[in-house]
């Protein structure tokens, strides 16, 4: 049953459609939803809105569907449109009179948020900690084969010499500012929306500062609208910081799969990351990587997808919105797993010393030539021309 | 089994994050899969490849696929990557060594592109279909509607008079364009892959004219890189051939929630299409044709998605395109279930001419003022000069 | 002057915002807007609005303006806007009445679009021009070049073998299908909108049919609405048209870029597009490529622009589709200046026979290997497996 | 001429291509680029490179085309490529071999990377300085008429009351969470690049600390390939964050439009903002709300434009990234010049009391009708049912 039930009925077609994956989507969110009633109804027990007594039979009934959520035994039906539906439903059919009450004092609107940002927050912690797993796992690969010299290259071309350690800090270094972007957006993000209602509060005294405390938010959303109005906004925004942390990974594929080429040889890929052809009986492909690279553009459109969906409207809750959640929750099961085979790459992975050493011809050493003209004292742009000369016979 | 085993096994994570959704998003290609391998067997057996009676067995045992597919019986494991592999492994354990000729002459590439683009064709042709019933169901709302006069506006300001009739061919016109995108489209990528191999041809000699024939394409795509080079193009012809169904019916939806606010009212939504609130019991919400304009940036973004995966690569195979399929298929199911809602609203709209006949207001007709002057002799710029003054003291 | 002159001045400000770059733009659509203002001026004649000298002394002005503008004489003031606004005030000053009766039975909204269109259509056909000039110097490349052999490459990977000739088809094939592409989207849009004035019609009665056949449009686009709200579609459908050519183009950029490399030397640059670095005086970079192929990008990001632009909003015009004339312009511009490099570049560019020849390693040769066994008899999956594990020592 | 000036001539065509329009967008960076030589040169002579007479006259000939510039007389010419080119060739010209120093010990990686984070810098706290300055234009308006009350609206639909205190703090509110995010990025950013050379160091002892101090940079970006790697991914965080900027513009010009419609009247924007019709006399039309509105789009598109080129590419410098300038110096430019108009807006825009007064209907006390209930002991969900029947009746 809705919680919004009127005297007619939905046409089945209207309700496949307003619903779309939302029963399925919200599995995710049951037990942020749990959290954030409990903390509300602890709320309202002591604004005096329910009694100690119904405070507690709710907070029992709602740890129950925690621990059912647990063993994946609550179940949303397509009927009942979401997890909150479900949620207050359930409350209802358990505790009579007292689950109606439950949605005293909040409105769907900053409920879904609510178990929304609590679930973000979680995501945002587990993203953190698998960058530093990686970080970790680059850091181990640097031990092992930093010293490794190869070339450096820009333009696709062979530029100057580098090392696996420098390859690798690259990484290293980029992926600690991801880790800033990630802990800001986090920051940015972790305000309460709990009371603020559909979006222009509850006509009835409430205590949001104690729900934001309660759950741990940095402070309580004050503006009930911008509540609203920062939904799209703050999934852009972090969907935008894994973004960042995507666009490394793309980057770190992108290498591999070129220079782990039998033709340059510098990396050796493990075999149990290589896939075969269903017709060329001699391939040793590395789609893990071609699939790494592939996930950037997964996340990148779903931020487009967001900037899209909210752009061009106004104030207020419009339910266009309802379609971030799963390009959200898509870009986080992305970024996650797209982090956690990485980690294992570079556990995994090896450097090929001998097609590296090979590799460091002599062109790569043009600058270094240059440079000892300029300690003997020629402008720099003259000790370039004097190369620069040199080498340009063999150009093509 | 994989079709490609080799002396080792793939890492199960690894496994994990190649395979991706493919198992799933499979099942739509089981049957496409069966008819194109009907026709390649065919073409085997014609150039002598396969026997009389190797072809009539595995023909059989393709169309008893097609038949559990169709009961839902046809299952596709994780292990199995993909429909082709599950395909294969299920007529090798049917037939023994026949099942292992199926694979003669063409390569996993090929073939699933061969299935795919089956499966395009068809759901351009219900796409189509879809869209002529919007038609009609526009026509019939014009029928019954048409001659009710309401504002025209520009730039969301009341501009000079139209009508229901006007604003419904607006749309029936724009959709008949959209039928020839479709077409047109249709048409383009309706060539044959099969038997281009891996993207390199196939070393014996075969009949990939026969096979295109057999399967209904205009042509077989001759030239086998341009094969792979074409995948993510076409597939990106298509979704944003969708994308202009799409950005029609976000107008559609973007006039009609606003002009059906009480403030307007000059269309009527049907009761069982509107949802409410859970806090505000009053309210009727127009939450499906909020979903409908969402829905096109939902397309928009799948067509960025594509966009984004196949750029920057060389020629050839890459498995990166493996992640077009998604976007693909969750397009074609999202502009066919909007465009079933949008056919079914134009069935049960109204048009509330009261409230429209209310909103004809003066300045509505300042332009036929002007154009009465114009037919009295006075130019063009000093007519409207002349209206413009008399309604500058209203302005503000 | 505007044209919609009230008794108040703009803000500067607001006059510099919202006219933006349009004064700059417009001078590409000067020549248009003369073209179709005379048809519509002779319309005018026809339907008797104007008098036959009326009709002759605007022509004849208008076809000196376009000749001003040949001579780049004719400008466009801020102040003005954009090129109707000069035109139509360049027209009252020379001619006085008459001028101010040019605009009548129109309004800015179908005037620019059909001058935008007209370009659209001249642009189309250059672009047209350049594909077929690129077809033709692959075609030369592929006649010098084309029996040389080299790897053909699945998952940057050896696969099988290749060469030149089935390379450069590829391309043709491609190139080709675009011309289909462009030429169905140059009908799709060659509409007159002309005569369908802000977007309501014109309370009088014209000739629209006239006027589209004297602009060479196949018909006049019927529906008022639909101009409006086709206006940024349109658009949307051109640029991703030309997309297509940039995906080609960015293909054949990152195939050069990788197998122009020294490490393969598959192809030869010509010296004269190769350019240097300040600091390394050995390197030759191919940075032509490089924008070649990020040029894909801006014109794909273009159509992002305009696909966001355009989205929920009400029918009818609205101001925020002036932004989609900066990326149509642009989207041409690089186009057609990408295709001309890569024509250049397809003149100029040789192979590296031996290069090619020492590349075409034994691994290629792998799946005839496997047909050969299948010509002898053994089932496909077997054959495979054979050669499969002599090829498993090798592979890492 | 060129930095890397060869034996051969450019092709005139590729010239042009691959200059693009940096030769005009470097403009911008004239300033930087000599503050940042100027600190450059005093690190050499503090290293020993240069003679502190040497430091001494190209400081003071930087100094003088830092003058030049600022009135406007110091030029780039195509042939230049760019302004590092431009200055160090004036340099040669005007001081002979001690022009020809500067280059020593960087490249023009590293030398545009630390002049487009300067510039970057400055451009950053004009927006923020913007930013700041619309919060007291929108909170001066709010003192103005804070108090009066208007319809809240959820769904396009009237939900409950809200005034226009709460829609002003909405904004006040979500640019402090912006100034958040550009102080944020304003951060990440300020790493100095300068003497990582071309992605691999330079082969001479420098003081990198020296010049990011000197330059007011937080720290030196130590790892060169992250330097190189950062291009564009730097760029995408602050276009992102100017996005962030511009998606409120966009929701207070869609709340505007609406609102300010006759048929609501909420809001009366300032005479002096409205443009008229070319053909419709009556006309007052909200452009430069509509192009606010759009501009978001420019600059999300923007951000999908920098996060395709650099997609898919190899670690190291890329010419590809150069296409990252244009949209990075237009997006300060809209981003600026919007804020600047919204701010403007703020200034002159009133409230009609009168109108927002009539629009305080009924049904917009639903919700506190419920309450009242609730606060006589009804469960929430039973008082919602009772007063949801009451409107039942009138909903359609």
């Amino acid at each position: 049953m809705k919680l919004w039930k009127k005297n007619y009925e939905l046409n089945k077609d209207v309700e496949r459609f307003t619903v779309g994956k939302d029963y399925i989507l919200d599995k995710n969110l049951i037990k942020y939803d749990c959290i954030a009633s409990i903390a509300h109804v602890k709320m309202l027990g002591k604004v005096g809105m329910l009694k100690p007594a119904e405070v507690k039979r709710l907070g029992l009934e709602l740890n129950k569907i925690i621990e059912l959520d647990k063993k994946g035994l609550f179940k949303i039906k397509r009927e009942d449109e979401d997890c909150h539906t479900a949620i207050e439903n359930h409350l209802t059919k358990r505790l009579g009179d007292v689950g109606k009450k439950v949605h005293t004092a909040r409105s769907r609107n900053d409920q879904s948020l609510t178990a929304l940002r609590l679930y973000y927050r979680e995501e945002l912690e587990s993203t953190k900690a698998l960058v530093n797993e990686l970080i970790s796992s680059i850091t181990e690969f640097k031990v092992e084969y930093g010293r490794v010299q190869l070339p450096g290259y820009t333009h696709t071309r062979k530029a100057m010499p580098s090392s696996v350690a420098l390859w690798s800090d690259a990484f290293i270094d980029s992926m600690k500012d991801n880790l800033k972007v990630l802990e800001f957006v986090s920051v940015l993000v972790n305000q309460s929306p709990l009371g603020s209602g559909a979006g222009y509060g509850v006509p009835i005294k409430i205590d949001r500062e104690y729900t934001a405390r309660e759950l741990g938010f940095e402070k309580a959303q004050s503006n009930p609208i911008y509540v609203q109005n920062s939904r799209g906004k703050f999934e852009l925004a972090i969907v935008q910081a894994l973004g960042q942390v995507m666009l490394d990974l793309n980057k770190i594929a992108s290498d591999l799969i070129i220079f782990s080429m039998p033709e340059f040889g510098y990396f050796i890929l493990p075999k149990k990351f290589l896939t075969g052809s269903s017709m060329m009986p001699h391939k040793n492909n590395p789609d893990v990587l071609e699939i790494l690279r592939a996930n950037y553009h997964v996340v990148d459109s779903y931020s487009f997808r967001i900037s899209g969906i909210i752009s061009n409207l106004i104030s207020g809750y419009n339910r266009d919105v309802q379609l971030t959640k799963e390009p959200m929750m898509d870009s986080f099961e992305i970024a996650e797993t797209s982090l956690r085979i990485a980690s294992l790459l570079f556990k995994e992975m090896k450097v090929d010393r001998e097609k590296c050493d090979k590799a460091m011809t002599r062109e790569l050493f043009a600058t270094e030539e240059t440079y000892k003209l300029v300690e003997k004292g020629v402008p720099f742009r003259e000790a370039y021309k004097q190369v620069s000369d040199k080498f340009s016979d063999q150009s093509r």
